[in-house]
């Protein structure tokens, strides 16, 4: 920290995104990234005039997007927000509705969330899980407080039900409760359906997992209208352009194929599915994901080493050095091949440690 | 504003774009958009193989781009960092320099100044402009308070000489200095040659009008070590992949296409002063601008009337309804057939207000 900056960030943590590395190939299963490409209509879209059209900025209404976004999920356009990554509408929540009153979230889950809560200077509550990693949600009624939570959870996978989700909306009808639903299409119940009777409820959602555009970052809000015009007036005060106009055009064509979607993370349910019974088989253990990811514990070895491992054997995945979950690892699905040689290889890693 | 919003947000107002309207077809001279497309190295770099890549996040790093940019102004990586546009640059600013101290800036200049200081709760000065609508650089030697200078100045096109920005640096040992140029490229002295000299320095630049790529989404700040450091902690506290793989891809094609750069920006300030010249032999009045647009003052009508009527005939400039600026346009410097239009439609407001 320069003498120029200010102190109140002394103690600021930044994220630290999952590794990139670039210097050898890896089979890369620790960013929660799609293994298929985006829709094929993203690169129709993509074309010469669009490029030679970049010279202009882009649409701040980004009107042709919350129309596909509204018309996919049956809102009204007036009730979506568009940010450059989900990360955006989240920094943009956190600005804008936990300054007084705070915010709770589970200690594990997204790691974003008390970086920005430390940013932005917000109180955090940070609420353990339970001992199976799963969420209480007796611990988030307390009224006067906003709360994030990610359905499913990350990294455990776990999803809450509706009906859970509901009792946290009724008990806070003066503070925001937002879901982060960057994992649900790949199994969990969507809030969506809530928010006509929720004015207090704000769904995120991203284009970076289940619609394979990680690096063309697009993620978006919904909610009632009230809730999504506060957004707008941080997203005005901080970034008009905060979609280039190539997202724009990605992420509406991605929205727009919803056979292609379909078949993208239905590939990926039915690839997790798999990859958990023939993990159990030679000995690990997991939680019930719901996600594009694994969480995953490897019996007689810690997941310090089994990552160290993972990554000389060439397949890299995710550990957190984390009380609680230390020794876990979170593994992304990818194409089966690569989750066949992710298995070939923890069985290697097993029977090594039997030795 | 909802229930559920921070009051401090009150009496935020947003940043209000210029339009984008999609009525009519306008000769658009509003937002300082280049008239001329992205370098073809910029299609070129963008195929089906890299939109196939966009399930993979970008580099949280920008290497490519850090050191494209680090080559072209003689600099280290390490004192670039890269934005979705020069906006967040600036807000990244406005949050890691302003909060203790404040910041003072000219009352006539980059509307958005005074919105990213609502928006983070910064203690901002707004310094009156001289009559000639110039910098008086003897208002910002005040110690203790940042500085936010655009050099050239917005929408007035006045360029201060370095020296003058020197004069500031010295006054500012422990304040950050932020000299924003987003229309440097047009003729006026960049500050970057002072980055060695000064660790109290930001520059922020753009790709957005000399690079044709205002839809692209990408700006970038320049300074010692120190202060990238902390840009940075705050970067990857809000938004760690902030550029996506396109606008990495397009910003690097187009910094390294020094040729079609400099004839770009060559065009531009030769059609700027035959334009300048053109609108003075009619009896318009206008600043000595050395940006891509042009701060006029037709004679005998109201900004407000020109722009109204200049948009009846189909060509669209921006206009400020704020005192000192009110009778002043400006006019974005288009292509010469543009421009001819635009010198044609003043020419014709002239002779209708002297019947």
């Amino acid at each position: 920290m320069s003498r120029f900056m200010d102190v109140r960030y002394a103690s600021l943590e930044p994220y630290t995104p999952g590794e990139q590395p670039r210097d050898r190939k890896y089979i890369k299963l620790n960013t929660n990234e799609s293994p298929y490409p985006p829709s094929p209509r993203v690169a129709e879209t993509i074309n010469a005039g669009e490029i030679d059209d970049l010279r202009l900025y882009s649409d701040p209404t980004a009107r042709d997007l919350y129309g596909a976004i509204a018309r996919y999920y049956g809102l009204q356009p007036s009730q979506v927000i568009a940010g450059n990554g989900s990360d955006e509408i989240l920094a943009f929540a956190f600005l804008a509705f936990c300054g007084q009153k705070g915010v709770a979230f589970p200690a594990v889950s997204y790691g974003f969330y008390p970086v920005f809560a430390e940013l932005f200077g917000v109180k955090a509550r940070a609420v353990p899980l339970k001992k199976d990693f799963s969420i209480d949600v007796g611990d988030y009624l307390l009224s006067g407080e906003n709360v994030v939570i990610a359905n499913p959870n990350a990294p455990t996978g776990i999803a809450l039900p509706l009906n859970d989700i509901e009792r946290i909306l009724q008990a806070h009808p003066n503070d925001v409760v937002l879901i982060d639903e960057a994992y649900v299409d790949f199994g969990a119940q969507s809030a969506i359906s809530l928010i006509d009777g929720y004015d207090n409820l704000l769904v995120v959602q991203t284009f970076s997992k289940s619609r394979s555009l990680a690096g063309g970052r697009i993620g978006f809000g919904l909610a009632q209208q009230g809730i999504i015009q506060d957004l707008m007036a941080v997203r005005y005060s901080f970034n008009p352009y905060n979609l280039g106009r190539l997202p724009l055009l990605a992420a509406r064509a991605a929205m727009e194929d919803r056979e292609y979607f379909d078949g993208c993370r239905g590939k990926v349910i039915a690839t997790r599915e798999r990859t958990k019974r023939e993990l159990r088989q030679i000995g690990c253990d997991m939680t019930e994901s719901l996600a594009n990811f694994l969480f995953v514990k490897l019996p007689n070895v810690s997941g310090e080493y089994a990552y160290n491992r993972l990554k000389e054997m060439g397949i890299l995945v995710r550990w957190f050095n984390r009380d609680g979950i230390r020794d876990y690892l979170r593994i992304t699905i990818g194409a089966d091949a690569e989750m066949d040689a992710l298995i070939r290889a923890i069985h290697t890693i097993i029977e090594e440690a039997e030795k």
